[in-house]
């Protein structure tokens, strides 16, 4: 029973990892000061701490299903709220939107027929926040086959996103003020590999060195002295 | 520059951990199967890998403001698309709903008035779906301390999104049928432990061995065979 | 026609009626204090008064299409409206969420693909509203005749509602302080009886001498002393 | 304790009434078929089969606080499907909306900045159904006392409800049949009096005799034959 | 390039119309007081301002898909702001809805099984705001051609947005004190005719000498002393 | 009265300007192919094709409070049906976003607190749609007279409503295929100029001879060929 092994884990946890970080812990437990908002999928494949090695208190964590954060307007959500406490409670600076290979979400995308049927909330989910990745892969790559457009649309998902994330009140004005970076990333499970939207070019490539954080919508790349 | 950072953190972690663990996330990328679906805040104070101890594929992971439930209804929520795709799509059988001590959305709720002016998008989220914590809190506990209501709204919290939780149809079904456990815990950031809600003590008990599932809800507890 | 008929029939009250029940009509014209809040079907069969042989003055009534309560959530309902008023505005301790034998609302919901054609509306309010039923009745209970699952879905939908109010805030609020009963109610055309759940045995026993109110949910029966 | 004297009730109704009128609710058992759409207040002073003197199976019935029907649109509502139910699934021509003296749904919505603290789920209600009416008491009757405000509101939101009904599908397609009467009336409870508007007169008249249906909207009362 | 021809009608405008009005439009950015409130279609072929041969500061303008006003209600609208802002803001008395033949809008409502697919968004617009008109149609005109079909779409449309219209609380309080007229037009593209809803005959009739403002709902023609 | 006179307009547009352009409207009866979709606010002052010089059939028009495209998501919206039309029913490949001098709806959202009482409406739409404007300008223009906000509020709200429409599913797909061109204009009322966003500036220019349509979002300046 999973819940057993949970329990047992936190005891580990508890006896080792936090006797020995105790004084890091007393010190979070007076307040968190992340500096990175880190979106990504529910996929249990995923442990953003762990691909980035990050400790406690680095980064402020959304997850939900596909890796999504609904445009701003009349309809109040999770999401909505969770980026507006990181970058106007927090003061975050940093928002990483990651997708990744593989993708569940993505895969009941590009079927969504079915889904309405077998999981209706999941449809709405991704029907209401989604359509637009969906539209721009059924109409721009007729033919494709399956994997081809599973890939497309987990990469075209993630700027989806991005483009819905750049509506938001506090988003808009700190981009204005240029104080905001965003990045589009994709982990692939199978390489362990990470890859950010580098605009310059229209594609992703590996994050090695240096960051591409996406280029500030309706300014020109060159005018944007923050990068 | 934390992104500088992170990616220092994605090759440390391809060089050393996925190198020794190549064959688990390739296996992992043939699809998950967790057992668990956790439910959690934003906050960068709570890793749920690290305190479960759990690896890549055990955990399926919501993290949001206040580790919050949208309760079924009208409105489509990230959340219920989580907890349909969980239950329904992965067969999960075990639900934690997460809370933890500090948590700055509970401390919001509490002063929810200042909240609608400084930060609107999270006053409706907790407005919509934390309200009867709210409530509960305000018209049960007059004249406690500050310190005392933020303890009392961050347990009752994680009991109002189990309430919630039930109310999905997929969550409906298979509690009629005696297929899901829920957990209502809570984790304290400065000792490193974990408690859970004992219904039949009404209170929060250590995690230490055996687990404290939510009755189920509308059976009497000793008719509830499968526990 | 029937509105001459109803109008003969307010002269009939008037006449009758009223004029010797003046007193008491004068005295509610002052306020009303009802002790019930009885929620129940729109059905033309149902006269809550008639069947508990109740006073004017004594039941604060919701009817609707299926004796539905939506949950708490981002939409406003004309439910949620009345059960705050009746537990916060005048104070009810007890409600009553009655269903009833040959629902037609239920039998829609049986059929909910024909419904979404021929009365979109009805669909949308028992898709949003009562999906948990449906979902519960058709997963556990394949191969059933179609009367039985009518029984069934009767049932379950009277315990979907009581699930769903106890998301709301004032509910919970008065459900901690102990100060709230709830009863899931069923009342048989045929036979005129009415019948309640009751918990410790999971089954509707005809009500005869004592209620069968729901066990306070995530409180373990034994610890709630009130009842 | 109120619940004992409702079961005495149901006791009462069983051995008494439901006896003596068994072949009929056999006969109801079979299927309801009733010629009026009875819509009112959830208060607990109106009991629409006393006043209309109507037996079982003859009144269809809405009741919510204030006796409100939302004007179709996006947000599904409890009462739209009531009215696509009872016109089109029980081909009722006629459906009162009942209002009547005293209403505290009405004297809030007069008070309505109050009612945000204190109830904010009723002022959703009537903020977003019967804002017509407050607006239009409040800038057409400037200076009135307070009863006679109420009176007016009480009146005019009745009105208002009619409006609300003419904007959904079945009633709309029903009315240019000439299949459909619509009939505003006010309930008195301390006189035991119902009065229904006169659109002829712009007043509301003691229903003796004859009814006073609204005119059909958007056709001169003298082409409307069926009347 | 039609922005190119645009641009050059940007040049064109301001060197010889805007020259030699150059006062008007000086005194045109001190405010507006327009008289008219005119909704009408988003349709290229409509140009309200020659149609009607207005100058600029004389018609507030409403342009959507469909000449639609959606009734009052939980969902808040664009259209709903306009007419508040036009009744209230600028004290506009005379409101015009004015449809069209040939209108995309009214072709896609009668087939909108085909518009879900294709058009999905155009498919909640109009099942959201006109399905009053396509069930009227459908129900009460089986056997049309859908040339006849489509010319009494049009028309309903018209009357079925006044009926919204009636709904809003502006609107409302205005009709009450007499201080507004709704007009519902067809403009015919092909004879360059507009006709207007003669309510005393139910027909469309001319506009050659004198309006034809629906009737005051609620009120008889008779009473309405204003026009 | 107003109506009387626009009475009038329409039989001088019939007998001059439809007699001598009688063939056009005959063919325009056939179908319209507008090349441009044409965004502005209602505001009397402006007549789109008075100022662009465009004749019947030239442009697809949506005016609104605001000249507001709410952003896609899970509330329906007049705006979104009349972008999907244009773009995937009418093939419009481009869209221009057309904002004025002196727009009161500018004006109301620097003060929207008053807003909120007197004109709630107005308050809902902007909030729900140009709050990311009143939030940039309030964060980053502090101590600036109401003028200049207000100026600056107009250009921020054109680029806004960009980003909210670049989140809908059509006009993403067509701008990934770079089929589709927008464009952020604002029209000056006293001077009869019209400016546009020149993106490689950050500033508005006076359209001359050359247009500046937005940058294609995520994808560099140099890359983006069709321009
Ligand atoms: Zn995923
Ligand atoms: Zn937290
Ligand atoms: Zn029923
Ligand atoms: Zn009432
Ligand atoms: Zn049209
Ligand atoms: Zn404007």
């Amino acid at each position: 029973m999973p819940i057993k092994r949970m329990i047992e884990g936190l005891n580990e946890f508890h006896d080792n990892y936090f006797i020995s970080h105790r004084e890091m812990f007393e010190q979070l437990s007076q307040g968190q000061s992340p500096e990175v908002l880190f979106v990504t999928s529910s996929d249990s494949r995923i442990d953003p701490c762990l691909i980035t090695q990050s400790q406690p208190g680095e980064l402020f964590v959304i997850r939900n299903v596909g890796n999504i954060i609904p445009a701003h307007g009349a309809s109040p959500s999770a999401e909505a709220a969770a980026v507006e406490y990181a970058v106007h409670g927090l003061g975050i600076r940093d928002i990483v939107i990651c997708g990744h290979s593989h993708c569940g979400a993505m895969r009941g995308l590009l079927q969504i027929g079915n889904l309405a049927q077998q999981m209706p909330l999941v449809y709405d989910w991704l029907k209401n926040n989604a359509e637009s990745t969906r539209r721009l892969v059924m109409d721009n790559y007729p033919g494709y086959s399956h994997e081809k457009l599973l890939k497309i649309a987990i990469e075209q998902n993630v700027l989806t996103q991005i483009e819905n994330l750049e509506t938001h009140p506090v988003i808009r004005s700190k981009l204005h003020a240029g104080k905001l970076n965003l990045h589009a990333w994709i982990y692939e499970i199978e390489t362990g590999e990470v890859f950010a939207y580098d605009a310059a070019n229209g594609q992703f490539k590996l994050l090695e060195n240096r960051p591409f954080p996406v280029p500030n919508p309706l300014i020109a790349a060159h005018s944007d002295s923050l990068r």
